[in-house]
């Protein structure tokens, strides 16, 4: 992409009303704007990090055999009346009238819809185990939305919910989630820790909370030190073996982690680390909580009908972008993982009237296209400062700075953004450079 | 994708609400399930096509420069009492009061909120011109939904708007969108002829309507007897030549097409046909409607401030699957154009319980997965009558029919869902058979 002709609109100056640096940077890097408490629209370099997070959790979905499906965002108030829900949900459903004066909402979150879908199709064991995930805008109406995309009202949410016919094989779905999970996060470049939570308006007696360690976190949370330098990739646990995943899943649950809403120091380590994190997944095995209030009816192997055991499993995919953020940057702004970096490269024109610097600057765009590295091309005939200052802020993990000086002598100037490290490289080489790294790093989920 | 695992609850019987073809197989063929009135959930193979049919939507706007975003599906009512159609649109728009009792609504499209995201930062000609497009969840509560997916209240849009100086400039971004939409049709197998609309409640006077000629249309049509066989892909038109485009865009709308509501008979000519058509697109030039009531200025050359020059462009993409299959289908149901097919091939295994048989449906199934085919494999333990009726519903374009009679003389039978053909082939030649097929039609867009 073109910066001249992209809609990136850069801010110089912090928005006031941005109190974290997530917040912050997304409105000042072009990312989002705000339309109202807690809504935003996602400008087209914003977009493309929420798509990219989008598809590696598409990703680890389907890998455990979860089918995606869509539900719509607004959803008739039966089905929550059915539930018991309607009442208890309170002033955060954000609650319509239609036309014809019925009851309906934007729907906060789909475990009654999604029951409603299993009932209406599925009859027999014979048809488990099912997991159906979707991701789809979600509505809660806050009292007081803040952090940008960290707390909005509207925000995309994956949610998947597991059938299955007995508790013991419902264990084993939740388990495959939670690996899924950590395989995830671990995409996603980022250090997220499982940790035992309570299940509050969701219900059931299983669940996790996936906490990434972060300064500015929301909640102060309670670990083990050994968390610190674990393997939480799973790589080498395989879906399909049962008993493996079972080790796993006791190893990693074992160790002590947990938030101030269920640290109660029994069982804690003397090697104990109080720090604070951002949740980024919740997962939970409920049992016949819903199958039972909406009658989601199978028959077992014996022919007796018995309502279906389910859980239910969340993650923010738009709150991720910020939580990304907040756990990836500097002064200057965004660090972005590879992996889900708007674009991989930026290229910096120093002197667009420059006709040889325009011209390699032209050439590299264009292989560095044809070999599909994401490329955002500074063409602007503005000062190096700003473009500097700019390309530092919207975080690409390199940048290739040319130059008449440089070119004198056949170099570029390649720059990491993580590191702030610079290296001088001659013409023949950047292309060689970027495509080797950028294939090492997206082979690597 | 193995077929005992999916969830494709297709149904034997018509379901008795559903009046047209469309409505009639999705429903059986278990693409979505009702959840409410003019509200669907997209079951995991409906969203295939779903999915399918927006990436080729978004691939060919992007092919003329627009830019994706993502605007919110609630909006705030300010907006739209600043461009003064808060109260004149009426009970289709879908009021909502949040919890500290401000007005908002679920936007049933997004004139204003682009508007306002455009006048936040573009204040000079220098960066123009502009598209930004999303797409994304409309809501629209009509007071009689019906026809499925065809005219439902939440519905997925994607909406283009383009920014300009001049009128000329903004004639020119109209006409790159009309042939952006011609070549849409195009690679999703439709034939669709652009008509002279009129610009109804968002105002402007240029615009056309797209209509998808069908029997089952909503609205009549009248055409000139030539448009019958004209190319329409505009295959040989080059977006970046505006005299070429100029062209093609009068003498495409030189021949003779109208609606019910503008044909008036003044140019018509002697070889007229008249049929019925369903809306799949709708494109408007409207000028500084909205950008002198919302103040979306720009400064031109001469240092003058002006309202910037605005055209909006719809395509109704779940719409547009209900349309696909109006003219694509047969009694036994839906004929897929390939372009937009859930899955390419389909195996059938006629005898699970048969060695032989399933060991050649493995491994054509595992070979087409690894020369990148859609596959869905049809491993299902019940009888080959339930098999073929469901694969001729679900419409796939190829069939591969597998059991022991035909694998004594090693062939397979492969069929071809459009035409109904059949043919006995070997065991060697069908995969070349089916991914030469497949290469062909997937380079075709």
């Amino acid at each position: 992409m073109r910066l001249s002709q992209y809609f990136l609109p850069t801010l110089k100056e912090d928005p006031k009303e941005a109190e974290i640096a997530s917040h912050r940077f997304m409105l000042r890097a072009g990312m989002i704007k705000q339309n109202g408490a807690g809504i935003y629209t996602w400008l087209p370099m914003g977009l493309r990090v929420l798509r990219k997070i989008e598809n590696l959790v598409r990703y680890h979905q389907d890998s455990v055999g979860a089918h995606e499906c869509l539900m719509p965002t607004i959803q008739s108030a039966d089905l929550w009346k059915e539930s018991g829900r309607y009442d208890a949900y309170g002033k955060e459903m954000l609650r319509i009238t239609d036309r014809h004066d019925r009851e309906m909402l934007y729907g906060p979150t789909n475990e009654e819809m999604i029951t409603d879908v299993f009932r209406s199709y599925i009859k027999s064991y014979k048809d488990l185990p099912k997991n159906l995930y979707h991701i789809q805008w979600k509505f809660r109406d806050e009292i007081r939305p803040r952090f940008g995309v960290m707390r909005g009202r509207e925000f995309l949410m994956k949610d998947a919910y597991s059938f299955d016919l007995t508790k013991e094989d419902a264990v084993y779905s939740y388990q495959k989630m939670f690996l899924a999970y950590l395989k995830t996060y671990t995409s996603l470049g980022l250090r997220v820790i499982p940790m035992k939570a309570d299940t509050g308006p969701i219900g059931g007696d299983l669940s996790h909370e996936f906490i990434l360690l972060a300064e500015t976190g929301e909640s102060e949370v309670y670990v083990d030190e050994k968390w610190m330098d674990m393997d939480l990739s799973g790589k080498d646990v395989f879906y399909k073996s049962r008993g493996q995943l079972d080790k796993f899943f006791k190893e990693m649950t074992s160790v002590y982690a947990a938030t101030d809403e269920t640290h109660d120091g029994v069982g804690a380590p003397a090697n104990l680390v109080k720090t604070r994190g951002i949740e980024v997944g919740h997962i939970f095995y409920f049992g016949t909580k819903y199958s039972e209030s909406m009658k989601a009816l199978v028959q077992n192997k014996e022919g007796k009908t018995v309502p279906v055991e389910m859980g239910s499993y969340g993650i923010g995919v738009s709150r991720l972008v910020g939580a990304i953020i907040e756990a990836n940057h500097d002064d200057a702004g965004i660090k972005w993982p590879a992996s889900v970096a708007p674009y991989n490269v930026g290229i910096i024109n120093l002197k667009v009237s420059d006709e040889e610097t325009t011209c390699v600057c032209e050439e590299l765009y264009k292989n560095l296209q044809a070999a599909n590295v994401d490329v955002l091309y500074d063409d602007r005939d503005t000062n190096a400062g700003g473009k500097f200052a700019d390309m530092d802020l919207i975080g690409l993990p390199w940048q290739v700075i040319v130059g008449p000086r440089g070119l004198k002598s056949g170099v570029v100037e390649l720059k990491k953004r993580a590191t702030g490290e610079k290296h001088e490289v001659s013409l023949e080489s950047v292309m060689n450079t970027l495509t080797t790294d950028i294939k090492d790093i997206t082979q690597g989920f």
